[in-house]
């Protein structure tokens, strides 16, 4: 992936069709990638354009190129078969352009699948287990909180509060509260990426009778990528409402979110060696993990249908 | 593996029912272990005592369990079916407990097939080419040893015997050995663990009559635990007879074998790549092997007999 | 690999015939090399000699011994069987021992197949891309060479000249050059090695006209022998003229191909683990392949020729 004159940007198949060079090694020259091996340069369109000491340039040079969207600080990337991207405009994500709202952001290598990261995002009776020291209290607050979902045309939209419940250290830092809180999270699943849109005000304030006015708010984006079957980048930020007294807040709370996201990774990958040395052992299912058995049913649907319309369109969920 | 009240030992499969993450991860909770991940609790029976947010607790959550008896400083696991292992008492070890003797041990981790570490224990003629600098003398020595061994009821009895030998400077230096010495070791290899009981006296002091009073004795424990067929937990200590003018003698005894041991783990990790990765050049046997062929011979015997029984009896012998 | 009495060289398999340790571990006592964890004896034939406490020694205690030449400072090790190395003298290097010369080597791991390597010394019109910070120009004068090559009764031969060209980095630090150069390298292909010549000369001096007197020489030496598949043992060394008025050149020189291939490395295995993954995809040739695929043809019926005649001889060819 680069950009063309520091403005658009292309993404190709990493890999030279000469000699098999990642591209991703080679120099940008005017509006081509140009391999560091034996310099071959390549268009925006994955065509070899230009080989050293050689006229004459096959029609097979090539290599593969795939539709970007480049929108609100991200870059969407269609796997699937150019056509289908035909008027397939991704979702906007306004938390990163709004006004007076700061958001920043970072990618994390995971060695574990990417469904044990969907399934850790779906299920947040986890974070009083595993983040205390951040956005976690009481274990029982979290797994004890009101929890609705449903299925929608796109995916899944899961509602969870917690009343009256004690701030965690980060919104603390974050926000002042001084006593109890009521807390809680929208997630929204989608076949690329998961938000949840978490907020928190004091307790009594009407927080859940429609006036959420003053509120804290941590909006966050979770796009997760399978790289291979068990390994996983997963690209994520976290965007808030900029205060004037706090110029260190964006920093801050990335930071949290990033200890927070490190402690994720040390589960999951444990959960994940695990389980592959021991395929054949049963597992259970509980109450709450009802939205991630839903998610694994929709992104088996998603699966079945791309099959059927035999394209390559969205070939990103195959190793969902 | 986890105490309640820092009292009885329970052993558990480790991972989780649920979503697999191991627990040895957890924290123990009265009597319990609680999952780092969603915070299911386990009683020491195995069986999930608590979901959060849950009631209802299905039959089938729950881990496996072991058998387990603490006895003289060690933790028994019975790795097989608990009917097997009624009135089944693991052997007693008593220079763990025996009055003024001490004692210090240790685990290794090793990357060799416990075969590989068995045939190492067995076949000590390697002690002059491998422990030059703790236990070993002169290879010769070593390797013409008087050895005795024959098969028991339970296993393997090995004795040798080094006549007006040099003392090796572990021997020198915690008993202070002069001249020459004699010198021997009895060795008793059972299915899940081996002891070496070894001895020096000066020499012309009768030793080899009967008379081992005032002589210096090591005794040592060798639980050598297959964790993969390539990989193997090695559970070892030391003991010896306290002496009052020599506070430190544990500690030096401990580090001299410990070091020994890593000269062993060298040996052995080369000598299991390279067999790993030439498995069908020819292998042939010398005298010296004798016990540790006779092992082999038995562990075969071992592992059809539990076949027979159609139990899962001693399942740990399976990876031997 | 070991001397006898510092003088005769001796390859034997690297593996005894016991208990399997890597006899690079043992040590060298008298004509015999002694393994070092039960002791045995190899004589320079691979014949066990001596098993502790033991008299007689089995006929199938033996390890693989191979045909060996140490000549102009290399050893050449025939992998074939012994009767196929009779009368067969492995070439001369005289760049090693002819009087005013020096040279300096080192063996390079890289973790590529032997043939990613040959590619790349067979395609040097990559050494502008590569290696701009020592041997290399501009691109487009290393791709605009004037090339030919052609098979011979051993294998191949290329020669490149580069007229009028910017003298490397490399070469104006070693030989002074102030101006443009005439440059030139002659390149030998055989099965166990490659040779490159290269030469430069101020231009207009009659370099191409066959007045090659005061020319700058790098003469270098390839010994490419594939370990496995898909990793390699790099042999290399670089020589040159003596000039007593620059003491520090042979080191000079070896510093700066040590780092140009310290950038092949990077390259190769970059390339080698982008194959690796993804062996279905195209790759296509363009004209400057010409001589490394006239070598993998050579390797090809190399080869085939081998089995034909159903003997083990040359079996190092096997994973080129």
């Amino acid at each position: 992936m680069f950009r063309i004159n520091s403005s658009n940007v292309v993404a190709l198949e990493d890999r030279c069709c000469h000699r098999g060079l990642p591209l991703s090694k080679g120099v940008v020259v005017g509006s081509t990638i140009q391999c560091s091996y034996h310099g071959l340069k390549y268009d925006c369109s994955g065509a070899c354009v230009h080989i050293p000491n050689q006229e004459k340039i096959p029609s097979s040079a090539r290599v593969k190129s795939f539709s970007v969207v480049e929108q609100d600080g991200l870059v969407w990337v269609w796997l699937g078969a150019a056509e289908g991207a035909q008027g397939q405009n991704p979702d906007r994500y306004k938390w990163h352009t709004e006004e007076k709202w700061a958001h920043k952001g970072k990618k994390n290598y995971t060695r574990a699948p990417a469904s044990m990261l969907i399934d850790n995002l779906l299920d947040l009776s986890h974070v009083g287990y595993v983040h205390g020291g951040t956005i976690g209290v009481d274990p029982k607050s979290h797994s004890a909180a009101e929890m609705n979902y449903e299925p929608t045309a796109w995916g899944i939209v899961m509602s969870r509060k917690m009343r009256d419940a004690q701030p965690p250290s980060t919104y603390v830092a974050a926000a002042g509260f001084q006593g109890k809180i009521d807390r809680w999270s929208d997630t929204e699943f989608r076949p690329a990426y998961i938000t949840i849109s978490a907020g928190a005000k004091d307790v009594n304030q009407g927080a859940f009778e429609g006036n959420q006015e003053g509120a804290f708010w941590l909006k966050s984006l979770h796009a997760i990528t399978p790289e291979t079957e068990s390994t996983t980048h997963y690209f994520w930020t976290i965007s808030h409402r900029v205060r004037d007294d706090m110029p260190g807040l964006t920093e801050f709370l990335f930071q949290e979110i990033d200890k927070t996201f490190a402690e994720d990774k040390e589960v999951i990958e444990a959960q994940s060696n695990n389980l592959l040395r021991t395929p054949d052992r049963p597992l259970i299912d509980v109450r709450a993990d009802g939205p991630s058995l839903l998610a694994r049913r929709l992104i088996k649907k998603w699966k079945e249908q791309e099959r059927e319309q035999s394209t390559s369109e969205g070939t990103s969920l195959s190793a969902l």
